[in-house]
C-alpha cells in the first residue's frame, strides 16, 4: 500500500486514519479560531493558542506538500478546488508571520469543505441530490416569489408606518429588514408596526407569506422522503 | 423578423433582449424608487435620481407607444391587464410633472407583474398551478379555520389579560394583533400574556394553532413534490 | 316548499338565503361584541351598539322559536348541540336585561359553530376527516411526546437559570412558560437564558424540539395532500 | 393469576391497574417536585409536600422490592435500564435523609421513562420507528449540515457586528447564541444585527437556513404519513 492511496482515498484503514487526522485538525483549528475571539483571555491561554496555531499550520503545510507530491498532475491539483482551499488555509500564516491578519485566517474555514468529502460516499447525499434535481425549478420559483414578496412587504409597511415611526421605518431599506425578520417569523422585536393599517397589512402579508416561505423546505422534505422510500422498497 | 415579434414574443434573440431591457429598467426603477425614500440624501444624488427617473419614464412611454403601435387590436391592448399597468406606470409622472405625487409612483410597482411573464413558459409554474388546483379547497378550508382561530384566540386572551394589562390588551382588536403575532410564531415581544390563565390559554391555543397554520404551506409543498415527481417519472 | 325545508336545509334557494341571513347576523353580532370592548367609545356609538344588540337578540329569539316550531321532536332539538347553543346565545340578554353580564355574552360566540354547518357539505372537510382518521394515533403520540419535552425543558432550564435569574425562572411553572414560548419558536423575549449552560441546553432542546413540534402539522398536510390527490385521480 | 403477571405484564386487568397506579404516582411525584420549586410556599404546604414525598418513596421502594422478588434473574433486573432507573428514583431519599440534596431528586424524573412502556404496544410507535429507520441517514445528514450552518453564521455575524456591538457579539461563542435563536426563528430579541452588512448577511443565512432546518421535521412527517397510509390500505 503506497502513500498515494493513503492520502487520496479513504477506503482503506490507513487512508481513513489520515482523513480522520486531517479532519480532527480542521476542527481543532476551528476551535482555536473561535476561542481567540474571546476578548478577555489571559496571556498564558493566548500563548497556548498561538503555539497550537503554529503546529496546525505546519501540519497543514506538510499535508499540502504531500498531496502535491502524490498528485499525478501537479498543476491540476494546485488549480483544483481543494488545492486552492488547502493553499488559502496556510498562506495567510506565512504572509502575516502568524501574528497579524487574523481576519484573513477566516479563509481557513474553507477547509471545512474537506469535511464534505465525508458525504461523498454517503447514500443520503446521493438521495438528496436526486430529490433536489427533481424540485430544483420549484425552489428557484419560490425563491424569486419570496424575494418579490419581501420587497412588496417592505414598500407596503413603509407607507403605513413611516409617518408614525420615522426612525424605525426610515426608508424602504430599513423596512426590508422588518420584512425579513417578520416573514421568516424570527420577530426580534426591534422594529414592528404600531398603526392599525400597518398591523392589518402585516396580518395579510403573513397569511400569504407563511404559505410561501415554508414551501421550499417542505418540498425538499417531501421529495427526499419519497426518494428514500423508493430506495428502501427496492431492497 | 418584424418589430411585432420583437415586442410581443420572447422566443427569439431580439425578443429576449427587448424583454430583458424592459425588465432591467423595471428593476432600476424599483431601485431608484427605494433609494429616494432614504431621508438624508444629498442634492447631487437627488438630482441624479430625478434624471434617471425622467429617462426611465421616457423609455417606458416609448415602449407603451410601441406596444400600442404593434398591437392588432389597439383598444384591446389599452384595456388589457398589462395595458392598464403600463399606462399607470407612466401616467403619474405626466400629471405631477415628475416632482410631486411621489406616493402615486408606487403604482409603477405594478410593472413588476411584467416579470411574471418570465414564468409563463416555466414548467415549474405549470406544475404549481396543477398542484394548487388539487388542494385549492383544502387551502380555503384552512384559511377560514385560521381566521376563526385567530378571532377566538383574541377573545380568549382579552378576557384573561385585559384586567392585568389594560393598555396592551385594550380591546379585542388589540388582542387580535397579539393573536396574529403569536400564532404565526413571529412573537415581536411588544405584547404578551402575564397572567397564569393567559399563559395556559396561550399554550393551548399554540398547540392547536401550530397544527393548523402550518398546514397550507405543507399541503402545497407535498402536492408540488408529488406533481413534480410524476412529471419526472414520465420522462 | 314549506318553512321546515327553509329552516332546516340549505339545498334550496330560500334555505340558502335563510342560512346566509343567520350567518350574517352571527358575524354582525361578533363585530358589535368586539367593538364594544373598545375603551373610549362615545355615547352615540354605545347607543347604536346597544340597539343593534337588541335587534340581533330579537331575531335570534324568533329564529329559535321557529326552529322549535318546525322541529318534529321538540325536546330533541332543545337538548341537541345546536339547540343548546342557540338558547345560550340569547338567554344572557333576557337574564341580564341586556345591559350587564357582558362577559356572559361571550357564549354567543358558540353560535360560531353554526358556521361549521357550511363545511358539512364541503368535500375538503370530508377529505380532512379521512386524512385525520389515518394519522390520528400519530398525532396523539406526538402530542404526548411534546408535552413530555416541554416539561423536561422547563426542568432543565430551571436548574441552569434559576440562580442567575431568580425572578424570571422563579419555579418550574415559570420555566414552563419559557419552554412554551421557545419550543413553539414564538420567542417573545420576555424571558430567555443568559448562562452558558442554559444557552447550550436551549440549543440542544431546540434541535430536538423543532424535529417534534412541527411534525403533526406536516403529517396532516402530507396525509391531506395524498387523500386529495387520490380523489382527483379517481375522477 | 400470580403476582409476577400483575407486576410485569399489562395485558390483564390487575396488571393494567398496577401499571396505572405506578404511573399516577410518577406523575404525582413530578407535580410535587415542580410545586416545591415555587419560592413563596407557606410552612403548611411544605409539610404536606414532604409527607407526600415520603409516602411516594415508600411505595416506590416496595415496588422495587416487588419487582426484584418476581424477577427470575435478580441481577439481570438490577442491572437493566429500568432496574437502574427504579433504584436511582429512590436512592437519593435514603442517602440525604429526605431533606437535603433536592437537586439529586431530579433523577426521579428518569422514572418518566416507565411511561414509555405505554407506547410499547402502540401501533403508532411501531410506525414511527419504521418511518424513522427509512429516513435516519437523511436526518443525520441534515443535523450535520445544520451544525455547520450555525457555526458559519456565527463566524459571519461576528465579523459584521463585533465592531458595532462589541458587548452583544463579544466572541464567536456569543454569536453562536444569536445563530441558534435566529435560525430556529425563535428570535428573542436580546441580540440582533444593526449594521447593514450584518442584516444582509442575516437575510441570506435565513433564506438558506429555513430551507434546511425545517427539513428533518418535514421528512419525518412525510415518511410517517406514508407508512401510516400503507398500513391503512392493507386493512
Amino acid at each position: 500500500m503506497d502513500i498515494k492511496a493513503i492520502v487520496e482515498r479513504n477506503d482503506t484503514i490507513p487512508g481513513r486514519i489520515f482523513d480522520l487526522v486531517v479532519q480532527m485538525l480542521i476542527v481543532l483549528s476551528i476551535v482555536t479560531f473561535s476561542v481567540e475571539t474571546l476578548p478577555d483571555l489571559d496571556t498564558g491561554t493566548r500563548e497556548l493558542l498561538e503555539i497550537t496555531e503554529v503546529i496546525i499550520v505546519i501540519i497543514f503545510t506538510l499535508e499540502y506538500l504531500l498531496r502535491l507530491y502524490v498528485a499525478e498532475k501537479k498543476l491540476s491539483y494546485v488549480l483544483s478546488f481543494y488545492g486552492v482551499v488547502d493553499l488559502i488555509a496556510i498562506l495567510p500564516f506565512y504572509i502575516s508571520s502568524g501574528v497579524d491578519l487574523q481576519s484573513v485566517r477566516i479563509f481557513r474555514m474553507l477547509r471545512f469543505f474537506r469535511a464534505i468529502k465525508l458525504f461523498r460516499y454517503n447514500k443520503a447525499m446521493g438521495r438528496f441530490l436526486r430529490a433536489f434535481a427533481i424540485i430544483k425549478e420549484e425552489i428557484i420559483l419560490f425563491t424569486v416569489v419570496t424575494a418579490m414578496l419581501l420587497y412588496l412587504s417592505a414598500v407596503g409597511i413603509y407607507f403605513f408606518e413611516n409617518e408614525a415611526q420615522p426612525e424605525a421605518f426610515k426608508s424602504i431599506f430599513h423596512s426590508l429588514w422588518w420584512a425579513v425578520a417578520t416573514l421568516t417569523t424570527v420577530g426580534y422585536g426591534d422594529i414592528y408596526p404600531v398603526t392599525i393599517g400597518g398591523r392589518i397589512f402585516t396580518f395579510v402579508i403573513l397569511m400569504i407569506g407563511l404559505g410561501i416561505i415554508a414551501v421550499p423546505a417542505g418540498l425538499l422534505a417531501s421529495a427526499l422522503s419519497r426518494v428514500s422510500m423508493e430506495d428502501h422498497e427496492e431492497k
